[in-house]
């Protein structure tokens, strides 16, 4: 199944994606995080109900427009010829905060502080259950489901220290869609990520290359911090990003960012200057 | 004026503190973001209510419990002697998730995976009207008040790479309070900081060697990110905690630790290991 959050003629609401539309369950929970923290009830008889709306007639917001927390790792993906030996021995975590996330089709803001907007096409684990000290073979147990993040980066503001937070964090860098799918409709794994600038291909990997796996993050975030429902835990990124191209490619006004992860779709996102 | 947020009897509630007790403001306003969220209304008035409870038979909350961000200064603060031309060009930040937070009189929790519990004394400034791009001239209309922040850190997790993320954000290691004082309420700058730990006199500073002012800091956020009511910016800290000691001394079940800051009152919070 899929899920998304959406606003319809301005106003919030959550529903469930079919082929012929987009059932309204508004009135089911106040959000779809409250809804995945009640458990996902019914969610088999509520896919049977007629269709309210077509996707062409809502404007998507963030899958999970308000996680407690978003973790969110650094790179994460060996590369091809890479050696495993030589990973590194902890993940790279930073946060990102709420305010910063938009929804599929919304426009990615290039700040007016800065020209060195870049993208990562990432997968994003939404948690189910929460937990603290989550096993590793537990660890799925406590994923509702799957979606697709563009970590936006403002690259300067991001390396005027040594940590992260204010190029993460940027309003409207953080682009999370369109829907969640939902663990038990994901295909077989590995899954193909694959991000394209303009129609031209920048990254490619699939989720078999990554360094520290689902299970593994899963149990070392909740280590320090508990998982609760609707947090949203984003995987990390491969080679191909625009900062490290040569020569560096930097996004503009204009430009339109598409990730395509394999059963899940396509988050895409146009490029845009604050005002 | 003094606010604060408590449970009594378990029912989290927050309110006024008088020389004579608490005025229970639970009726107000959700809570006391919300409560500055409206602007503090009538707050005069309120503050000229009988007393419903004394303040030891209620047990602190941080002073936020919710805010919609935290955002950490690392480091902050010229040493006697230190070159101001060798400060650094910009500020370390980093963010501490909610989940993190305790109140005064809690426990600090030193974590089952690690032995390397450490504390750090700072200012706490809480944001009372929100906004973007505030410049510094204007910084401190948008301050509600101040309060005292122990960035309780986990120095190994802190260091397993080059984000602090994990170490900053164990559970029971952000210690908050054990009030707010209201901006018109403080005294004259600057401000005395001292960290004692069983009594003992580890850190002594004061405001005016912030080496990135509170101005600042509202100006530099705001850049990125919104800033809401509620918000808090926990300043950085001086020099004197635990793991830059020779020998290094971290903190053990049964430790003590107090923070005073001038025109505030004393953080303070025992050590408990995580059970």
């Amino acid at each position: 199944m899929k899920f998304l959050s959406f606003r319809k003629s301005g106003a919030p609401s959550w529903g469930l994606l079919r082929d012929d539309g987009i059932v309204d369950l508004g009135g089911e929970a106040a959000d779809l995080r409250a809804f995945i923290a009640a458990g996902c009830p019914d969610a088999d008889t509520l896919a049977g109900r007629p269709v309210d709306h077509v996707l062409a007639d809502v404007v998507l917001d963030p899958v999970i427009p308000n996680p407690s927390k978003i973790v969110m790792a650094a790179i994460n993906y060996f590369e091809p010829g890479s050696d495993p030996l030589k990973a590194p021995e902890y993940p790279v975590l930073f946060l990102r905060l709420p305010a910063s996330q938009i929804g599929h089709g919304a426009s990615l803001m290039r700040p007016r502080s800065s020209a060195k907007l870049d993208f990562e096409g990432e997968l994003a684990v939404i948690i189910g259950q929460g937990g603290r000290h989550i096993s590793r073979d537990r660890a799925f147990d406590h994923v509702a489901g799957y979606s697709i993040y563009n970590d936006g980066s403002v690259r300067d503001w991001q390396k005027h220290s040594h940590q992260f937070t204010p190029g993460k964090n940027f309003v409207g860098t953080g682009a999370f869609g369109p829907w969640m799918v939902t663990a038990d409709d994901m295909p077989q794994w590995p899954l193909s990520l694959v991000t394209r600038v303009n129609g031209i291909e920048k990254q490619r990997t699939d989720t078999s290359r990554m360094i520290f796996d689902i299970p593994y993050l899963i149990n070392y975030i909740s280590t320090f911090t508990p998982l609760e429902p609707g947090d949203v835990i984003v995987t990390g990124t491969c080679s191909g990003f625009g900062s490290i191209r040569k020569p560096p490619e930097f996004l503009n006004s204009g430009d339109v960012v598409e990730i395509e992860i394999e059963g899940i779709g396509t988050l895409s996102n146009p490029v845009a200057d604050e005002e």
